[in-house]
């Protein structure tokens, strides 16, 4: 076996917790407690409730489609910026299914974390650019892959067992970018899951696919397409890791639109509302984002204009800024009629220069949050259980078996 | 809602038990038979042990993946000519695994088995030709549809809930060609059963998808790719049915090489092995069938060696002929290594002429099977259990509620 699905195989089979970096290791901290957040937080959306009386936890394959689902369903996961991948919510959805079944230690539990968004990761690079742009719901076709890597590190697959993992994977990867903006987008993050999973138990169990799961003539890169390039399946691996590309979301929104809402906060006047806000964007950021009347939260969240109007009235772009009442408050509608639009080739993609009433900020998109603002973005998205979490989280790595009900 | 996934949806929802055709009826009940003794016969394989270990029969789910593996897994089972899809496993799959819950009759079932083939052959020929030639394994890529389908007629979903339930099914399609040859090949077939009944069960419960998802710019046929005719969804419905152009397999072996057993079953000896045999077939079965030497049982299937071989030696070409035990018997491999094979232009691909020891005979594909072939073939692989369930099928149309374990 020497071609790059089994030199990855190899790689993950091979991982050695002692060889982890301490820097990635908190990394890893960090991603797990923003994935919890977003999965305790994603529970209270419509679609999550379908999904959990249709696959009830009676299954280790049910939970892990519910986890995973709920963790993407506020679009307030994690994303891996070279290929927009969220890999946190397949990943830690197969861990959490997995986890007190089979009794993981807490370095156990990250080491197979780490591994997992890096499989999914290195599966996106190499089909990156042009999967994504193809119409492939990229966190679906990739993320199973890193739900199989994670959820097999957690089995201890062999060698040959994670090829026929990977193998097992490809041949479920699916997911439809025409779903975004239907419930039907959380089906794909937690389908992921759950294939990834069930990819994992087969292979243990001696199941067996092919050699060349992911180079094959008719595998996983030829056929789904993109860049086809499978050299960035196994390029740096152990030195290079994914997850320090991985940034966080401190807004419930697109990521387009955040250096904007960065950069109304100070220009927020808190005695009266702007007369005149002009934003300017780059063309890709006010084509997606131009929506001066969203119909929904789920459409204001790709809104620039109310975007805009929460940051200059509420002084906020939290979950409660983008639901379905915040939508229809007078006082945003006013201030998003203001808002004028302006498209800036200058610009970077995720770059903002707005002006209210005269007074100019320019803010940059930001690679991701410090420790203090992710863990205020847990505690809101937590709620009652934050505490509880936020302890489990810090003292992972030194924790004996982990039991956990989420 | 108008375009062709509404459409179909608008067809499936609307049809009714009265406007099937009694020998479009027929043609339903002698596809279940195979498919119910493919069934049977599957179980034995590896592979469907090993899956019947991870997903055992306690959700319709699992019950739905080993239904449909172990249908297609003995390489038997029904196919769809114009599309090579495989459309009897996934779609009963899908309802034996629902029919007891569901209490359905006879006539229910099999008016759901024959929309849900409908189904997914007609998604099969919107991508046809390109989809399957570009590495989809479209048994399991299209079969999504076709137990989405079947299902939803059996759920008895109404317009929108059966587009919403087309959309799920979309964005789980999948399925390697990659996986040929190896056990994960039965997977997408299983795969494809169980996550068409999920979509069904989905939007029975309000569960919502997108308004194209057949059609739309980032939808199943621009996405997955082909031949792009999505007007072959709604071409002629009610009027044309996919099941009048479903063959069923004599040999458990590849269809290109059916031909030439027909061709050898007359010229075989009784008293003595052939001394030279020439097989002339067209240059695609060449390329597809030169195997003197078989490995095993799988590789068998595919050798046009090994088929005349013991259709000249055991005037048979039946499971025990394609048995790992059947590879390695001496009088075969003889026979193996006097065969001949000449590409032949001039010939159909599913046609051969063979001479053995100066007398010629030519055979051309045939488009199905008798009536009493169909019975012999299901006899063999149902065993024990032949005659039960031989009445159960016949009867399929005055039955009232169905309770068959199988």
């Amino acid at each position: 076996m020497s071609g790059p699905s089994a030199r990855l195989a190899r790689f993950l089979a091979g991982s050695r917790w002692e060889e982890i970096p301490a820097s990635l290791r908190q990394e890893g901290r960090r991603a797990i407690l923003n994935i919890i957040g977003c999965m305790l937080g994603g529970r209270r959306e419509r679609s999550i409730q379908l999904l959990e009386s249709a696959f009830p936890a009676t299954s280790l394959a049910n939970a892990a489609v519910v986890h995973a689902a709920a963790a993407n369903a506020l679009d307030f996961d994690d994303t891996h910026l070279p290929t927009v991948i969220h890999p946190s919510a397949p990943v830690a959805g197969a861990l959490f299914a997995l986890m007190n079944e089979r009794k993981l230690t807490g370095a156990q539990f990250l080491h197979a974390f780490i591994l997992g968004v890096e499989a999914a990761c290195r599966v996106g690079n190499a089909v990156s650019p042009g999967h994504y742009e193809h119409g492939w719901h990229i966190t679906g076709t990739c993320g199973v892959f890193g739900a199989a890597a994670a959820a097999g590190k957690a089995l201890e697959l062999n060698e040959s067992q994670f090829l026929h993992a990977l193998g097992i994977a490809a041949t479920q990867a699916a997911g439809l970018v025409e779903m975004l903006g239907s419930m039907a987008r959380v089906l794909n993050t937690g389908f992921a899951a759950r294939n990834g999973l069930a990819a994992a138990l087969l292979a243990a169990q001696g199941f067996e696919a092919v050699e060349q799961p992911l180079e094959g003539e008719r595998g996983f890169a030829n056929v789904f397409g993109g860049s086809r390039k499978v050299a960035a399946l196994i390029q740096g691996l152990g030195e290079e890791w994914a997850l320090r590309e991985v940034a966080y979301k401190p807004y419930p929104c697109g990521m387009v639109l955040h250096a904007l809402i960065d950069a109304c906060l100070p220009l927020r006047k808190v005695e009266s509302y702007p007369q005149s806000v002009e934003i300017r964007l780059h063309p890709l950021a006010v084509e997606r984002g131009d929506r001066v009347e969203p119909r929904n939260g789920l459409e204001a969240r790709l809104s620039a204009q109310h975007c805009a109007a929460v940051a200059l009235v509420d002084g906020a772009a939290g979950l409660a800024q983008f639901t379905d009442d915040a939508v229809s408050r007078p006082a945003l509608a006013l201030v998003r009629s203001r808002v004028k639009l302006v498209a800036d080739g200058s610009l970077d993609k995720a770059a903002a220069i707005v002006t209210v009433d005269g007074r100019a900020v320019r803010a940059e998109a930001r690679q991701s949050m410090t420790g203090a603002e992710l863990e205020a973005k847990f505690r809101a998205l937590a709620g009652p259980r934050a505490e509880e979490l936020l302890a489990v989280v810090s003292s992972l790595e030194s924790a004996g078996e982990l039991s956990l009900t989420l």
